[in-house]
């Protein structure tokens, strides 16, 4: 490792001893663990053009990493990796607020943004629930959502213009200038949400957005969780949308309730929903009257509107810790991330309660019920001998249920390494290649984080081959 | 073209007779001419993709057309290619308002599916000018935009799934499901405005949106631009997103009040705004009121609101038949279709200004000035030796202004034939190299569409080699 720490201003600033690996060896996927050859942390994008020169010269594997919060893998060393930590590269490069932009690094904290701009009236919309650690980096790799991403839509929607070391260590500009819908190709889109396969991001121009003036949540609960999901559709289509609507479910409540942040959900109810509407001020309390209304008419038990802000961030606080609050039910949980068509919440959740029978395994639903992000989370304990490949069976099986209806296998946590198989429940083989076509255009030795992303890449090179002698022949 | 109709089901639907060929050696970029080898007219994707499996098959090139609006050239032979209409493709297949999708052939008339919706209560939001005859396909292909793009978001923003023949007739289906955020590349982003350069879309999944539950438009007449430029800014920094935001000035006055649709602009203002909020109805009144307080701060002759449905329609009847209107005060003229940060708009319109000193021609500017995409109109007399030249060089220049002040050279007509060189303002010829390299993962022999979208393939080639021959050596 001592040609690559040449490269490096601050010489110290790489680890390759065995025991500061260790904590490298998975992200917040923790099912698959391997150990990255060392770990790096450039300054500034030339250092990182300089070790991915290098990496591409001496064939050596390599891929980059943000906080290590992913879901899915995309940042775990399956092939002995050079890890680039992009921790480092934190700064909060400008702030434009006439022109709403901002531009970072890559490190940069994602919550970090909002609280610089926030008192001068502004925010930075994607908030994924690790929003208080994840980097605007890894977001901009994985394409993450948030519970917001209803109404304002996903870190893509937000993007304006990427610096990109590419994996020959070329330095491009995509949207240099922070304009959407440059000219040519939609490159920003591409590289947004490919897991960290064609390039290295170090340089993020984003929007930032105009606080809305008026906010209000609204809780409630429902004896019958089918009630619950009407009720999303009804407000949907009653023209309300919703800054967020978020569902937990009877396990969900339980777990949250025995968390860190609970605030009395009572433990026998089929569901809460935690509806926000923001905007115009005029035009909140109308919404939320009509919200209440929908709500009445399927059957609530209690509905009621948060009587302060600090009720409102209770509430909040209570579900964005969803996930990590199954911990306190459970040793061991899988989150899954599938979407469906909202029309079909209600089918899916009892297709998923009897995946659940199957798989004797329990399984809680903390979910975006407004745009269809389902969250299964299958609680097990990798403990008991096979009770983890239970865990992931079910969870597959969930994502085959998604993708029955007519929807997908990932929302907003990627494919990574854990959902590669289930791409074939999306994509026809020739769809894959046509993908793995364009990974092969920017990442032509695939040093870059390989073996993410696609199904085993054997059976691809056979469909393409099958392909190109189909056409030729 | 035997072999070509052989093809088809109905064998008459083709034409390869001069006179007949005449009608599509252009489109609504007129300057340049050049005539197809045939127009064939399928009516399912299976035509389409035998008719490219045949120019593939033939080393024929070819491209699609849809209405022929297209403002930038994207569909003039410009090798004399076989022209494939999408006209006959024209059904609207399915629509899902539970969902908010709808399902239309690519050759579905942009304005028919709102129409369709409308009394139901959804709408389709793009709304380019052309509206009423312009095609979804061709939409999709320069990734058009309209005047309540501000707030809505360009086509792109739209599309949630498409069919695709790709240039070796081979089908495709990218988002099958019509989810967003569909797992691996967002290729959806990336054949959308892609020019028709990298497939034919054969079948497209459409967002549809609940109308507005209330809307209201202002009228501000300035008698200083800088004051109306000025005012654009305040109403956005108000936090205020209308959903169209829309300037014309004197020039362009002259031009619309000369054409179909006066309103009585008065004569002697230097710049009109129209501006539109739409949503919860709570909330129109409040906003109506600070955009007048705003253009009263900014030292406004005359602001009013629309007094009905009626003086609204003809507003924005008066507005969207600017680019035609220029026809009645000018014999020729020259749309361009620059992006600027909202903050340089004045200092860009006193230097278009400039412009039009120094080439001697006058130029009107018809804009969505809230988000900063300009359309300075060249106005010339193409009989005159030499000014057709002269108006091409003044627009190009306008382009070079956008691009030196942080902008780009087009928001929503595509680069075509018509900008390819203006593509190097923006873009380094490694950046051009790298989109032209995804141009031949799908478009492998550059039978489809060739000459579009970048500069000079020959030099692009060389900036390749010399990359190339940069890492290797």
């Amino acid at each position: 490792m001592h040609g690559l720490s040449q490269l490096l201003n601050d010489k110290q600033a790489i680890l390759y001893h065995k025991e500061d690996l260790i904590s490298y060896d998975c992200d917040g996927f923790t099912i698959h663990k391997s150990l990255p050859r060392a770990v790096v942390f450039p300054h500034s994008t030339d250092e990182v053009a300089r070790i991915v020169k290098y990496c591409h010269d001496h064939s050596l594997p390599f891929l980059a990493r943000g906080a290590g919060t992913g879901l899915s893998g995309g940042a775990i060393p399956l092939n002995n990796e050079v890890i680039i930590s992009m921790v480092k590269m934190k700064r909060l490069i400008d702030i434009d607020l006439d022109n709403r932009r901002a531009v970072v690094e890559p490190g940069y904290v994602n919550l970090k943004l909002t609280n610089q701009i926030i008192e001068r009236g502004y925010y930075y919309a994607p908030d994924p629930s690790s929003q208080y650690c994840c980097t605007i980096g890894g977001n901009v790799a994985e394409n993450a959502g948030g519970a917001h991403c209803l109404k304002y839509g996903v870190t893509t929607n937000h993007i304006l213009g990427l610096e990109l070391v590419l994996p020959n260590g070329e330095i491009v500009e995509i949207g240099r200038n922070g304009i959407l819908d440059e000219p040519g190709y939609d490159l920003l889109g591409l590289i947004t949400g490919s897991e960290g396969t064609l390039g290295i991001v170090t340089k993020i121009i984003v929007r930032i957005l105009k606080n809305p003036e008026g906010k209000q949540t609204v809780l409630a609960y429902f004896d019958d969780i089918e009630d619950g999901s009407q009720a999303v559709s009804d407000i949907i289509s009653a023209g309300i949308v919703p800054a967020a609507l978020e569902m937990m479910d009877k396990t969900a409540i339980e777990g949250v309730e025995a968390a860190a942040f609970p605030v009395g959900h009572p433990k026998d109810i089929a569901a809460v929903l935690l509806i926000e509407v923001d905007g115009i001020a005029a035009g909140i309390d109308e919404q939320i009257e009509q919200i209440l209304s929908v709500c009445r008419h399927r059957n609530v038990r209690e509905v009621r509107a948060a009587k302060d802000e600090k009720e409102r961030a209770a509430w909040w606080a209570n579900r964005k810790t969803g996930f990590g609050a199954m911990g306190a039910i459970s040793p061991d949980y899988l989150v899954q991330d599938g979407v469906i068509p909202r029309s079909k919440l209600p089918e899916v959740l009892r297709r998923i309660n009897k995946i659940s029978e199957e798989y004797d395994l329990r399984i809680a639903n903390i979910f975006h019920a407004g745009d269809g992000n389902l969250h299964p989370l299958v609680l097990f304990d990798a403990r008991v001998p096979g009770e983890t490949e239970k865990a992931l069976a079910a969870g597959s099986a969930c994502l085959k249920v998604c993708a029955d209806v007519g929807g997908t296998i990932t929302g907003e946590h990627g494919v990574g390494i854990e959902k590669r198989e289930e791409m074939r429940f999306v994509f026809t083989d020739e769809e894959i290649a046509a993908q793995t076509d364009i990974r092969s255009v920017f990442n032509t030795d695939n040093l870059l984080n390989a073996g993410k992303l696609f199904p085993s890449p054997s059976r691809c090179a056979e469909v393409k081959k099958e392909i190109k002698e189909k056409i030729i022949g």
